[in-house]
Formats: C-alpha cells, structure tokens, sequence
C-alpha cells in the first residue's frame, strides 16, 4: 500500500472550524477556486518555461520541459484529456493522446504537422475569466488567453479548461479547448 | 424556468482569488466544512425543539415542527434516505420513506412500533466528530453524540451522518445510522 | 416539500443486480453515457426546429422556442453558464448570461451584435465525439458538429460540451465551446 | 509519471452507443452498481479468509490476510476512514487509522482492547440492502449483514458503508458503521 500518499493529503486537524468536535480528522477531496487560481498561473509559467528553455538549451531541453509539463499539469496519466489546441485542424484537430499533446508544444513528431506552439518565444501570459464553476473534484473555466511572444505580439484566445483533483492531491488539466476569436472577415 | 434559485446560489464576484480575472462569475456546488458544521448545529437545535413544542403544544405542535425538519433537513425530496435510527429496530430498522423517519421522530403511526424518540424531552445537545470526508456536494462525519434529558440524564450514541448540498444549496441529511454504544455485558 | 421530484428520479427496485438484496431503493445522481447521447441528439433537434419555426412562424414563433430550449436545455437556472457561441467575439464573446444566450440564438437584443445564429435555416445535424468524459453528474464531451444549411452547405465547428444533471433528473448544459477550425491562411 | 494506469482505466471504444461518434474515448470515474455489489461480496469473502487462515496458518497467516484486506479493500490509502466496528467501544470506537482497523480485526495490538473480531471463525455472509445511493465515485449501502460462525450461529447487524472508486478504479471503503440491532430490554 501507498501510505505516502498520505501525508500529501489534505488532512486536517479541524479544531477551529468544529468546535464541538475537537481533533477530528477531515479529508477533503474537491478543488477549490484557490486550486483553480494555482493551476491557471502555473499553465501559463509553464509554457514560458518551455520558450525559455528552448532559447537556453534548444529542442532538447525544450522536448524534456514539456515532458515535465504533460506529466504534471495535465490529465494523460488517467486517460483521454479533451484537448483542442489553438492552432490545431483538421485530421489532428483533438489531442486526446500524451503523443498529440507533445507534438504540438514542441513539434518534432511525423505523425502530427506542428512546427510546436510553445517554441514561439513567449515572454507574457495573462488570463481573464468571464467564469468559473466548481463541482466535486472538477472546475470548469472560460475567458481569454493574452499570450505576449519576444517582439512584443500580444496573441490573444478564447480559452476553456477543465481541471480535475486527483487522489494525489494533484490538480490537473483534462480538459482543454482554444481558439482564435472569430473575425466576420 | 425557476430563475429565483439563481440568487439563492453561491455566485460571488470571485475579485479579490482572480486578480487577473475581475468580474468573473463563480457557481459552486461544493459542500464545505462550514456546511458541515451548520448542519451538524441545526439537527440538534431541531431536535430540541420538537421536545419543547411537545411541552408547549401538545403531540399536533411536535409534530407540524418535526414535518417541517423533515422536509428542510433530510432528502426525502429526492428519493430514499438510508436512516437507521438509535432506537429501530425489526422490520422497521430502515427508515428510507418520510413516514417512517415521522413515525421515529414523533409516534403515532400504527405501521411503525415508535412512542416518538423527538418527545423525550431533550434538553441539550452535543457533538464530537471523530472524522469528516468532504466529497464534492456530499460530506460523511462519524462521532458521538451527547443528548441530554429534562431530568439531566445523558444518553450517548455512535453517529454517522450523510449531508448532501442541493441543486437549490440547501444542505439535507441523505444517510443517518444512530446506534447506542456496544456494551460487552 | 417537493415530493412530486421522487417519482422523476431514478428510483429502482435493483432486484436483479443485488440478488442478496430484494427491494433494495437505489437513488442515483450520476450521468450517464445515455445520457450524452440523448443531450447531444437533443441540442440539433432543438436548433433545427428553431429554424424551422422561424420559417412557419416568424421571428416570434423562433424566439418563442428559442427560450423554451434555453429554459430546458442550457443550465442557467442554476447560475452562469459557460458559454463561447460560435460567432461571437470581441466583449460580447462569453455569454454567461441567459440574456446573451437568447441574443445569440435568436438576435433581437440591441446589447448585443448578432443577427440570430438558429435563424440560418439550418436542416441537418451532425456530430462526432472526439473524446467523453465522465465524472459524477458531469459529462464533458469535444468533438466535431457539422451543421447543414437549407442550401446544402455543410458548417463544420469544433465543439465542446459539459452536460450536468440536476437534482430535478434533467440533463442541462453548463459548459458550451464553440469555434471555427483554425486556418493557416 | 504511471502511464500503466491507463490500461486500469475504464478506456471504452463507445461504438455502440454513440452511432454519430464512432472512436470516441471515453474515461467514466463514476462507481456503478454493480462495482457495489462487488465491494459487497468481496467484504464477507475476505472475512471469512482471515478466519480460514487463522485456522490454517494462526495468527500470522490471519494477520497477513487482515493486512491485504485493509491494503486493497479499505481507503487507509488517502486518508481516515470512518470505521465503527460492530463490537467497538469506549475511547477506541472509531477506527479511523489503519493500525485501529487491523486491531479490530485480528487483534494483538495493545493500545486497542481486541481480541480479533476475523477470528472468530465464520464461515457464511449474506446481506440484504435496505437502500443504496450513488453519486459520483462514492456510493452508500444501508441494511443488514448476517453472519455465520463455525457453531452454525447467525450474529446480525445493521451495517452502513460508503464506498469510494479511486483515480485507480479501484473501489475501497471509506465510511463503515456496524452496530447490534437495538433491544428494548
């Protein structure tokens, strides 16, 4: 048995909250706007990182950061994540696989056509939310995207993702569609 | 369509968790600790005061307040409650329909053997939880519970509770197993 | 007390599943695959009859039905919905209002800029699911949706739906992304 | 990161239901009916193991079985389990740690007062649920379990339990409270 997990739960010795009830244990397992704040922050320093990376160390370290980023901040550890990226079309539109999700961030895979969505140099990223909803272990967001590259470009997308708490306590993306702002022209 | 329960959901302008995201709307439908604990608060208050509308008005007052407690606090709205009262026992253990939590809460039905645990008099209340599970809209607590009688006398049971939070953020009992303490004599 | 909700739920003698078990009331508040698929076949049907009402009946007889799918259909009972039509853009992008949903379906409201998607005529509906996924009363599908107009010509979106079902048993639409493919060009 | 999860997964080609999807992935976290009888059946089957063991192999053997019970069977894993074992009383009568549920069981553990409740040598299960509720991962039993000993003896008990399926798709108790029917007398 994993009884490490344990320790990277959300015990709680709630004293404060139960007055009547001093010393029970509190296990709590749904996401939290804080949770949603935490992870929207870290997807943005994360593709940074990635551009960063590249600038320093090239493809290579680029492809191993973004690795990291998959395995941590998204959802592939347990199954299909709905993903469909900004810039993603036709026969490869929905990244549903680890593969996919990699090719597009930094290329290099036959299989998909993308020359890698976080190697365009990105400096910047903000976020805004038209809304939030929370339900158990999964929240649900939608707002825009402004992400800034290295000449200063600010490209801005219409942004939904879902993240979901896992029983390790570990806040994930399973759930992910972007898109350019519709233009009439 | 019912748009009053919109303000009657927890729509909080999420300004000072989003800081950049001003203005973003936030539906959640998590039960929280504080639930919890009001919930907990409110069944012995409830409690109390059936004894005390059975002093004050006779069986028909304890019984319109025990109807009352019964439509807000438990969730016979939705379907079966699992509920397992102190005193059950039989073919009448289980009681998942309203008539049968009325029986036990205040007597007078010939299907169920019930004199009215509600009209014993119950003069104090106190709880002490040994463990709270926090699952999205529904938490577990186990602990003891201390009722006290007009004469004074404590009687301690063994408790776990259900609260599930409603589409409509009410938080309602959907599982109840009382049991006097085990005595190896 | 609602009691007439206990017959709309799913209240089942599970006699065949718990064969140790007769008559055990089982009461559950998941979502299920079924139920996607109907919510999916629902929302075509709906939008097709939108545009078929506005042919036989005018702008009155479209917004009339318009609201009744709205009212059914899109989860704005309860708070904001999560919702990027299509077409919409600039700050009138999200609709998380019920106000800015009928707009876009219908048009009519000088707050917002559109012409009324559900009045393009359209005939035929089509969809296919990239990925589902289930968790509690949440389903969250991303796919493709191919719209046919009364010329024949076929609109293909990318699209991405989260269903909840709610206390009351029905399935509603809370989260709703919809984009044109991306192109190069 | 532990991709081999993936194949645990309920990873389902959903040809059959969705006729417009063909290939969708589907990922369903919700606990099933039929995971509950499962649960159910396996808990009375591992009991009577520890009591087969100990007669086979002692203590030892007994104890090792207890541990692989508690390991897979039991939600230690994440956190406190809510655990009111039948005969538990006093200072002890919550079990919500792993080292409180094995004393319960097998015994030999001086800061509890057990002589193994596993020991006792049974050798039939059945149970008859009065009511089940679902909701998401978690699932919650009530009725009553009856028990045969090597003498033929049938011991009864109300039994609650909550059952939670993990990120694993595994499913473990997580809330279980066992008392000895109420006697007038």
């Amino acid at each position: 048995m994993n009884r490490s997990l344990f320790s990277a739960r959300q015990l709680v010795i709630a004293s404060t909250l139960f007055s009547s009830s001093l010393l029970a244990a509190e296990l709590n397992h749904n996401i939290t706007a804080a949770d949603v704040k935490a992870a929207q922050d870290a997807w943005g320093k994360a593709l940074i990182q990635i551009s960063s990376d590249h600038r320093s160390g090239g493809i290579e370290k680029a492809t191993a950061t973004a690795r990291q980023v998959l395995d941590q901040a998204y959802g592939y550890n347990l199954g299909p994540v709905l993903f469909k990226p900004t810039l993603a079309s036709g026969d490869t539109t929905f990244r549903t696989t680890y593969a996919g999700a990699l090719a597009y961030f930094v290329g290099g895979n036959p299989q998909f056509p993308d020359k890698g969505f976080a190697l365009k140099g990105w400096t910047k990223y903000e976020y805004k939310n038209a809304g939030v909803q929370i339900n158990g272990d999964l929240a649900l967001t939608m707002g825009h995207v402004m992400l800034t590259d290295q000449d200063g470009k600010v490209t801005k997308v219409d942004k939904t993702w879902g993240f979901r708490k896992g029983d390790d306590g570990k806040v994930r993306i399973v759930l992910h569609h972007s898109s350019l702002p519709y233009s009439a022209n």
